[in-house]
């Protein structure tokens, strides 16, 4: 029996385990996608205790202990930070067999060198301790960030952002490379058209226009667009159901356009069509820049109307849905690709029943052009674990090229979420040994080696230029 | 090599093994939802051969057979029980690696003490045998439960029903406590309104009442609903290919079922309308009772209309669909929770690729009022067997709490049945074995081994009130 | 560890061993759906060199090499032929863990006896090794299927195709017996009517009728699908995204085929109903011969506009879709079915994600005339690798008779892929040892080994009456 969490934690097979000491572990870390806070990174704060780094903001953690039966008052509520964190630890045992499990002993180990399983028992001493920890300055921040070995990590920011901090921190150095990601989905959003034309304001505000028009509209996006580049922004990306491919005319938009900015109500179909025209138009500024463009496709949000009113959105009430994804993909990609104006493009993918479809799909817009150009995507949310991670690993082996693959991302708004890498790399090391091991690969450990190290890190500054 | 179906079988290590004996096997079984008839339990009737209770009634074996290439003469037809006994005898050989194989030995084994291979070679003997046994007070139905160690059984009854055989039981008291579900589905089915007609005229027989309105529709129906209170219910079930939410006035709705009562033909439309409209009332008198609410989702039924003219449905033409699950699910539970109306919730599915929608789904509705409120249910029908009940806990342990879960139920018209309880536990006492041989878990047996007993007995106990 | 490739390869217990080689190893294959060039059998040829006969149509190497970075001049192009086979040899190593790396040195090794690695240091010495052997007569296409032990074969064949290489083989006589399909794609395709119409014309020539109404081309179709028949073949194959069952009547199907005749744009329903019409009207008439159909459904195909224009049709720009499939198989198939003209089907699956519907689907229309009589049929193009395959396999076992299973075939267009029936018998056999050692199957190899050489051999050589 193999000890909880040890050395070789997931490294089934002694070719596993050479593999992963000799080719993945000590890596650097790229992390192309995240959620976290540009102004923590840059100011480099400390957090003032445990439960303000690991709790709070983490929704999964939250789902977690709702499903506990904790009441809202300790997991978001008025409690106090330790009377928070005591409930999560009496519901950690609980979470045994989700990934929740092993990601909190696995950060408690890696940040904190804390060995004892969190329970009601321990709650206080690892309280403790932790936050002791955390008000040193090897555990501020970018201090967290180095202890993972992190190189470089890509914030997710709205178009209107003056991304400030993240040319703070290129100013004043340190030891990780933040950059920006553009993600408009706002931008491209008529379901409330208060809500937009607020936005819509906003936008002229930061770019000192008047937008009237459909095409001052795309003006002012493309100048922030321009804006994101001239700050080192190499990447977009845009959460969506499916994606948007409507047929539409650019006399309809500008109509629509104008129907919005009036407020008056516009239709399904024009919804759809603006957000269609939209979602082409970035498309076309990615290709033009040479970034690299990113969907997530898949999430059912806010399906509690009851707490998104009471806590907003984000703070987990969100889903798996079943949308139709081949067709509209297929569309939105050939359109590009026929006029030669498809940037580097990664899909991810949040409903595993279609995994197959995704892998397949990317790989009919891989021309030769660029290796990898199309990308799926590493497992993403509720799939990032085991058997998500397995499974998408696995559907891009069989339908793809696993070489080529850029690899995991934390796409997280935590900290404490690194050693997500770390499992991944342990994972494939695993997937790679256990077919060595079983006569389906070849014991050439150099060449399956480099593919790993490729996967863990340098396709990933290759594929992004960082 | 292991020996078939011996004493450690699917439990793969010695923690498996640990954790079932001590921990699971021993528990009574609670089965939440099943197709018993509730007139042989009260009644306690012997069957006259194993053809009876085994074969009768049991449309897996006949789809098997069926496929096998015997005549429906030999399944449902005329044939002596003997030789219909021989025709599957003949067949169970080449059901090896369907499930089918497996119940067949393990129910050999644990009802009859029998551990013969059934074959055309041990037909007769087999046959004599168990024939035999069940002429003894031994192998009456309620003998047959208590070797089992069943504790309450929950059957399926129409709103009509008197259920003067659960108050029958109930008087003569017995081994183990029987209670209704409240199933009203033929109550909003308006697919054909000659058939629903003579429904609505039988309602208003049994409520002595005059049902031409639809308020009156809902009031005898609410007096049915307070009648199975009464006599001890607590749950409801439903079956449906997917979720009826679509939007409807009052309005709407007692015009259709005034059209309906006129037998005038309504529109699809109209149709989803009133499914609506009942679904959303059924779930509010459940709220209002306490009771646990139950969803089947996803079958496509009566895809073979010969033979359902032959044989009428449940005979074995039913298979799994693929119709939008999220969108409706979501509509129809946030409108509930939105109230706070939305009872205790189980969400049964029955296409596999749907699992990680439905285990993410749930979640959105639990909200920390009680644990586990919203349950993705055990695998299903189809599903019921090895892969589907390991998706089923993989998924639900990935995306939820495992440890809330409220574990498993036959959902089968077989009084052989209840060794699926046993194949149950044995999976998931594996699943914990497996992950703490390999690390991924503390050896923490007396914690895991609670969770396992939660998970097979006392978290329904818990949740059902029993 | 096991060497890569070896005696024993994917046999991961002795039983499995015992089982491969006592029951499956030395059968014949019937490869009863592929899309071998009839002329290239009936010519017996012999290919200049490895890269014709490996490379040349393989779309499967071509997307590999794409996502490598390859340009296409090197794939589809115009360089020379070593130029293409050194940029695959480069590929291939970063083609680990997708099936192209196996198949390709199983292919090396059955074919050739070329036991090294191909990478870019063996590319000539194997060039030149294979190139010299196909230019002997061990090497030519029917050498090539007799190394294999290939019995009979199955080609894919247009309604319009005068069949004689067929008939020159059967005249010539040869080792393999080769049969043709029945593939009327084209004749139900309206999507364009230009390519329909010159596609009537064709068959006005080749029947030498004129062809103005529905009932002359039914008439005209019928009488080349008796011309297969005559020419020995007994099955049909249809390439679709999914069944097409919609309503229609005679006269609208009339007015429909008029309208396409005249080249007046017909509307999207009445594309579907023309579909529908022949789709069934094809199945009537397999029905009336006693042939075996087959569907193909869930490809989404030419999804790169640009590249299609470039290279044509099944040059490697086509994926998995996610098309609705119960309800239009369910009511195409209990269409016929109702009026007892359902003949011998396959439903192959392109979506794993549909494997067990279809599973389910199936056994709604065996009613016991046939054993297996509508069949799921075995994993398909990017399903045709150990995941798909183990997916299939477990899909049908679970919900239906394993046992009864027609087996594995090729769908290829390559003389060199037939070790992928030794891929699939392996993996069977693995699957049932796996069962067998770990107690969940009894011990009784004799009776599985027949259930295993049924389903490589038997029960195709049964089910075609081959």
């Amino acid at each position: 029996m193999k000890p909880f969490l040890d050395e070789e934690f997931l490294l089934q097979t002694p070719t596993a385990q050479k593999l992963y000491h000799a080719f993945a572990e000590k890596l650097p870390i790229i992390d192309y996608h995240n959620h976290l806070p540009p102004d923590q990174v840059a100011g480099n704060i400390n957090f003032k205790n445990i439960t303000q780094v690991w709790l709070y903001g983490d929704h999964y953690k939250w789902r977690a202990m709702r499903t506990n039966g904790i009441k809202e008052d300790f997991i978001t509520g008025g409690k106090s930070d330790y009377e928070k964190f005591k409930k999560w630890a009496e519901t950690v045992p609980y979470t045994m067999r989700n990934p929740l499990y092993v990601w909190t002993h696995l950060e408690l180990r890696r940040y904190f060198d804390i060995h004892d399983l969190l329970s009601i028992k321990t709650a206080q001493s690892i309280y403790d301790n932790a936050t002791a920890k955390l008000q040193t300055p090897e555990f501020s921040v970018q201090g967290l960030l180095q202890k993972m070995n992190v190189e470089t990590i890509c914030t997710t920011d709205d178009p209107t952002d003056d991304l400030h901090f993240h040319q703070q921190l290129k100013n004043e150095g340190g030891t990780v490379k933040m950059l920006p990601a553009f993600r408009a989905d706002k931008a491209m959003n008529p379901d409330d058209l208060e809500v937009l034309n607020a936005y819509i304001d906003q936008l002229e505000s930061v770019t000192n226009t008047s937008i009237a028009s459909y095409e001052a509209y795309l003006s002012a996006l493309k100048s922030r667009h321009d804006y994101f580049a001239e700050n080192g922004c190499s990447v977009s990306d845009h959460g969506l159901e499916q994606i948007y491919a409507e047929d539409y005319t650019e006399e309809e938009i500008k109509n629509i356009f104008e129907k919005i900015r009036a407020k008056n109500s516009i239709s399904y179909s024009e919804n759809l069509k603006f957000r269609s025209a939209l979602l082409f138009q970035f498309a076309i500024w990615d290709h033009e820049k040479g970034w690299v463009q990113q969907y997530h496709l898949g999430a059912l949000r806010n399906n509690n109307a009851r707490m998104l009113k009471q806590l907003g959105p984000d703070t987990g009430w969100d889903s798996i849905g079943d949308f139709s994804q081949a067709r509209q993909l297929s569309k939105f990609l050939n359109r590009l690709d026929a006029e030669d104006r498809l940037a580097k493009t990664i899909i991810y993918n949040l409903n595993p029943a279609d995994n197959e479809l995704i892998a397949t799909m990317v790989g009919n817009y891989n021309d030769g052009s660029v290796a990898g150009k199309v990308q799926f995507g590493s497992a993403w949310w509720f799939l990032d674990q085991k058997d998500g991670m397995t499974k998408q690993i696995n559907a891009l082996s069989n339908m793809g090229l696993l070489s080529k693959f850029v690899g995991m991302l934390t796409d997280s708004r935590s900290f404490l979420s690194f050693p997500r890498h770390e499992y991944f790399r342990r994972l494939l090391c695993n997937l790679f040994g256990k077919d060595v091991e079983n006569g389906e690969l070849p014991n050439d450990l150099e060449l399956i080696g480099k593919i790993i190290s490729d996967i863990c890190y340098h396709n990933a500054k290759n594929y992004f230029n960082f």
